[in-house]
């Protein structure tokens, strides 16, 4: 059992449940019927604090969202935009990417998003970056025929490692920038996250790219 | 005409002709028969002094090697450093890589390297690069299937660029670093050129990766 250190959080996150799905597997190779029309479903795993899927939810009226968070007290800031926003083409799961087979059929999902997904810096912690292979076999499957993932982060290392990843794993790479905010890439630095934001004032350098099955 | 600072220059090249092809047009096609075997052929477009080049002649006397160089006044370098070992599987072009179609038939290159390529920063020289896509298209032609193209540079900009320009081209890039001398890639640090034994004593980050046709 993991140890809830504000229980109260999981008694509101529950509350939220048009947000919130709480059984996620039982939606799996049908989420279009929670959503209720058959729009592209665009996938944010580590959602954190939400901003960014937030937003394109708000900007894109014609696609789904789905924002994955394992840690409560972050998701918890994500619903509540959404709540407050009351939007209705976005949801939330609480669970580990790990098990993302068990929620999402095969070719159910047009686009992930990683924004600043946790680095992993020593090497026999490799598996656990969302980037690592063992995660791609995973997103190749749920993606359908053109699918993306698109990826931010400040973090050099974990950015190389995740272009040997990727291309190994036969995606195609594009649009490579080693420094979003100073790009030519417009639409895409108009929409950040909590991170981003963060590392952005810090004056760092935020590396893209966009990858597809 | 290309004025010649240093004529004699020329004349020193055109004595070696054991090493120094004069016409290389009239081999395109048939590089097996100026090497006198059926070794694979690697190429160095813009060799410069050629201690990379010539050191992996030595190294690999499986292998014939072939230095591309515009500039007499470096490529002579390269040249002497061949005569003086009596190296055999090594040959050096004195002519414009633009022009490499005319020299390769389809399918004759085994490998290319492009080391320390001028950058050409400015967006209107992009053309000019030789990892633009109008040259990888012509590189794409010469190499044989699996055929492969090592790359190094310092310079971020053509780096990230250049990653971009062969994922377009539909090369599969692998063994990506952005600090090779850091890397764990033993053997590709061993083997340095000119331009990398400078920036490495200065302390830059070398680039590298590979790319697979
Ligand atoms: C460094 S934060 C970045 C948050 C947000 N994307 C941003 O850029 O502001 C990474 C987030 O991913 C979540 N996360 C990491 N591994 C996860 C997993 N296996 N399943 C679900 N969430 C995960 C963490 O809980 C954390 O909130
Ligand atoms: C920056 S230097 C690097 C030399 C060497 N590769 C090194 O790393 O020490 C680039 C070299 O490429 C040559 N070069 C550039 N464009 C060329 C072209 N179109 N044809 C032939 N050589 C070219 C230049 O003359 C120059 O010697």
């Amino acid at each position: 059992m993991r140890l809830r250190k504000k229980p109260w959080i999981k008694d509101e996150i529950i509350t939220y449940d048009r947000w919130v799905v709480n059984e996620p597997n039982e939606y799996r190779g049908r989420w279009d019927e929670w959503f209720q029309n058959k729009a592209p479903i665009h996938l944010e795993l580590g959602t954190g604090k939400g901003n960014f899927v937030v937003t394109l939810a708000e900007k894109h009226a014609d696609c789904n969202f789905i924002g994955v968070e394992i840690k409560e007290e972050v998701l918890i800031a994500a619903v509540r935009k959404s709540v407050e926003k009351g939007l209705k083409n976005i949801a939330f799961l609480w669970f580990n990417i790990n098990d993302i087979e068990d929620v999402f059929a095969k070719d159910e999902v047009s686009r992930i998003y990683l924004n600043f997904s946790d680095p992993w810096p020593k090497n026999r912690h490799a598996k656990r970056r969302l980037t690592h292979r063992g995660f791609l076999e995973k997103y190749k499957k749920i993606l359908n025929k053109g699918g993306q993932i698109h990826l931010k982060t400040d973090n050099e290392p974990l950015f190389e490692f995740s272009l040997n990843e990727f291309s190994e794993q036969g995606f195609q790479l594009r649009n490579i920038t080693f420094d979003l905010h100073n790009s030519r890439f417009e639409e895409a630095k108009k929409v950040m996250t909590e991170y981003e934001q963060r590392f952005v004032k810090q004056g760092l350098k935020i590396y893209r790219f966009e990858a597809v099955v």
